[in-house]
């Protein structure tokens, strides 16, 4: 840090000390350490100094004096994110929203919430469902995540199959743009097309063009009944078709999860599943709906499945026997992390029919750079979490390449470089493999008109230069 | 028009019509007095020429000739819109999109649909019916308008209730910017977040940030099973307080049309309804789904409102019946036109528990500025259509004063000026009400980066001074 630059973060840091309140700026070396990174591998950076804002004015105040002064802020939630979009890569301020935690309001009339930022998704969740409401969004972190991050980064879940994304349930944010100006964005009512959709815009664009400080979420009626079944699949080809058969007899499940061969061989001890001979792969359907309705639905998802050559299907009808399931699928990325030294994840994306492509690719590039490659993930969306395992620190380059080698795969399956994890600093150097330098450049722009000083997220989305190092 | 104009645009035409097919540019002014105005009250204009361009590269021709030499250009689709977005204010040239008009692609198996913007709604939904798909949006006038035309205002129509609007199903578009660059915005698959969401921004611009060429679009499978049924509540608190018990019961219909007592007298003779004695507004509630289902949701539904005082409940269980019933809700703006000399039509939204507010304060504006308002719409979604009635060509100051109040008395309950028919330049001097300096500044300098020369739909949202005259 040049001597101009700490005179400047000092001189922001004293305009905001005097604006929030006592002990929001934190400057403890130890505590700050705890934000220096999020879950994913990008490299940690100890921040400057870390505020916590405890409302939308203070965020103005903190936001004000960084664009006066051209200090760098980093927005977070629970750093819970995948592709360091919370790592505060330049330094500076990290600005955290965990203090701004109330629900607001739940209205079963309205079928909405009023959130701030700081409100942990599964506390949303159990908020909501106890008053016969619904909010679908389930980020696998949920019990973590914030719903500003998930805001942030647009993120999904399994739930996403049947009903959506975070951004689909989006109905009005007030958000802080870097200067310090406090906007509503969107519209309060479902429907609105009065001037440009800018709450949209700001969702996903993980924290590089405001700051959220609440929002108003759409709700739905909790659904009455729930019904998994477990799938097992003799080749990788009998997914896509069992997705098909299902839409074509007009099933949509809330969930259709895939564990690849790889992975499914990797947890078959921790499971405790009875994984029958010949499994390929595995695929956690859920259904919701009326119970009316349900038996027959499980009834017709396995004929479809099975007409297109299942080759086991379990029904879980209990609670315990669900959640022993869900914890397996939740766990996979932790159980993964145990079985190799080094383990880097992907969030790709690409069109359901190409889901079967996309992991003979995986297979392919996972033989030709020997990586082991499990992967699992929402394939009812052809959302694809595609796991890169190694022990040795030399194999390095060669996962690079196989992580360049499945990006540009996907891109030329029609697909995109991130379901619900974001761009971040990993993915930022591979943007172009995706997106015209003529739409980048446009990006970039929207971006100067939010954040005229750069204050905001740098290094983030578009900025190349900032490659995952390092191991996890 | 000045010299220094008129010289522009010949340069404007001349490069056009060299880079488009022959008969693309059409500049007889009887051609032309047609593409003059919309389904609006707004004032009308002749174009100085027309465009009717065959593909995107024509579109980016038209579009680069016109920055060149600052030409205004008013993107029109089917000519159907409600608030004269499509209306060329300015003079210049409008560019038409209903040549390109072919269904690319439907996917039973992607669930999707790649359309050109010519495409009229009401054929894309017999398309993806025949392939056992769905396409939920529909505004009143799928019988000619255009997807090109619903993506530029977001249109909704009474399914969005349970399926959203126009914007809820775009994946990606291709459009053209002013400058006639083509860019490729949103993604192909059904979640991403890789970079800002440029599709949502461009969705309900209303012409005003580029031109859409193509449109990649999110299906569902086609629902089973459909059930209507007549609900006479005897008051307006009945409505709301109705829709709320379906809410909590978990029935999600997917429309619930209100037709206001105002309205209901007015087309009593002409729908050919037995009204019972007594009804002071009609709701058609319909339910589509499982066959399996449908007869216990109509049961509850009819228990739910008869539990809150519902007067009457006829269901329509052949399709012929069903077809009268919608005939009478789809011709109810034509109804209405025929009652009185002169009619203009509102589109507010209000969140859903106030459109109970929202029409005592159309009875109170009625009585004060002598003005009668029957109002109908989607009050599932809190979106009514307020209509303004008068006989006598001086009462247009009250008019005007009655429509300022409706707009005044919504925001203040919360809600939006627009639902599903844009600003456009009716309402553009009113966008003050809702949206702050801050905002519309914002908006008007994300305008500045898609279209620097500003001949792009000028005139509209923004710019006050086109006020509503004239009869209709």
């Amino acid at each position: 840090m040049t001597q101009a630059s700490r005179v400047s973060l000092e001189r922001a840091l004293l305009e905001i000390d005097r604006a929030c309140q006592d002990g929001a700026v934190v400057r403890d070396p130890d505590v700050l350490e705890a934000y220096a990174g999020d879950e994913s591998e990008a490299p940690r950076r100890r921040p400057d100094a870390l505020v916590r804002a405890s409302n939308a004015r203070e965020v103005e105040a903190v936001l004000a004096a960084a664009t006066k002064h051209g200090v760098p802020v980093t927005p977070r939630g629970a750093g819970t994110g995948r592709v360091g979009g919370a790592v505060p890569s330049m330094g500076g301020i990290v600005l955290s929203t965990e203090s701004m935690r109330s629900i607001v309001d739940v209205s079963d009339e309205e079928l909405v919430a009023v959130v701030q930022p700081g409100v942990v998704t599964g506390a949303l969740h159990e908020a909501v469902e106890a008053e016969g409401l619904f909010y679908p969004p389930d980020p696998n972190s949920l019990g973590t995540c914030t719903i500003g991050g998930n805001l942030a980064c647009n993120a999904g879940g399994p739930r996403a199959f049947k009903y959506g994304v975070t951004g689909d349930f989006v109905l009005s944010l007030e958000v802080v743009t870097a200067e310090g100006t406090r906007l509503h964005v969107g519209k309060p009512t479902v429907k609105g097309v009065t001037g440009y959709d800018l709450a949209k815009l700001v969702v996903g664009s993980e924290g590089t063009l405001g700051v959220i400080t609440q929002a108003r979420m759409r709700l739905v009626p909790r659904p009455e009944a729930l019904r998994t079944l477990l799938v097992f699949v003799p080749d990788d080809e009998t997914i896509g078709r069992g997705i098909t058969g299902l839409l074509r007899r007009g099933i949509v499940p809330r969930c259709v999860e895939l564990v690849d061969s790889i992975a499914l061989e990797l947890i078959r001890t921790s499971a405790g599943l009875a994984i029958p001979e010949g499994a390929r792969a595995m695929l956690l359907v859920e259904l919701d709906g009326p119970e009316l309705l349900l038996e027959r639905e499980v009834e017709r998802t396995g004929n479809a499945f099975y007409d297109e050559g299942a080759l086991e299907i379990l029904t879980a009808d209990r609670g315990a026997e669900r959640e022993r399931l869900w914890g397996a699928r939740r766990e996979l990325s932790r159980t993964l992390r145990k079985t190799a030294r080094f383990k880097l994840s992907e969030d790709v994306v690409v069109p359901r029919t190409r889901v079967f492509d996309l992991l003979r690719v995986c297979r392919e590039l996972s033989a030709r750079h020997g990586v082991v490659m499990p992967t699992y993930g929402h394939a009812g969306d052809g959302n694809l979490h595609v796991n890169f395992l190694w022990n040795d620190e030399a194999q390095r380059p060669d996962v690079d390449r196989a992580i360049r080698g499945l990006f540009e795969a996907t891109i030329a399956l029609g697909g995109t470089l991130s379901g619900e994890h974001g761009i971040g600093v990993l993915k930022a150097p591979y943007l172009h493999l995706e997106q015209s330098p003529e739409l980048i450049a446009l990006q970039k722009r929207i971006k100067g008109l939010f954040d005229p000083a750069g204050i905001l997220n740098p290094g983030k989305i578009f900025d190349p230069g900032h490659r995952a190092h390092g191991p996890c």
